[in-house]
């Protein structure tokens, strides 16, 4: 298992309608992308960094999660809507210690 | 249902016998405190990143997380251990989003 997560702050304002659609947006556009086995929408809420969403996803393997991203749905969202509504963002990917 | 994750790099050099103390120690010692219900150690793969290892631990609410917080395992732990042996770290919290 591969857990892939990206934790994130729009550049819309808070509670915002563009922000609002961002979120359904992706949801709509990358959970149902072959071999997405857990989505999950989060809202980043520790005074110790200054992002606010996160995004979590499960693939089963490598193959899976190369697959996601080379997806054509997956590098339109980046392009069109990830690199211009996104102020800054880091990625960490988990797998199972042992 | 808060879910506190922390992704670091220890001081330790990659797969050392200290390396491995620290994991199984955490492990030994943070898990059992009451109200984790979920704990997790991860290795961090992204090369986007220069942290190598998480834990995930999953509250059923803050007055849970603040408990773990205040716990004198999880104080000694962090004193004696955290931060003597971790080079760098974030911490990042979150809820479901909705």
């Amino acid at each position: 298992m591969i857990r892939h997560t990206v934790v994130f702050r729009l550049k819309h304002k808070e509670n915002s309608a563009e922000e609002k659609k961002f979120l359904a947006d992706a949801k709509r556009i990358l959970a149902p992308i072959p071999g997405v086995e857990k989505f999950e929408q989060l809202r980043q809420v520790s005074p110790k960094n200054d992002y606010r969403f996160g995004f979590s996803f499960e693939f089963a393997d490598q193959a899976a999660y190369s697959a996601y991203n080379d997806h054509p749905d997956h590098v339109a969202f980046v392009r069109d809507r990830w690199l211009q509504e996104v102020e800054t963002f880091l990625e960490i990917d988990y797998v199972p210690l042992g």
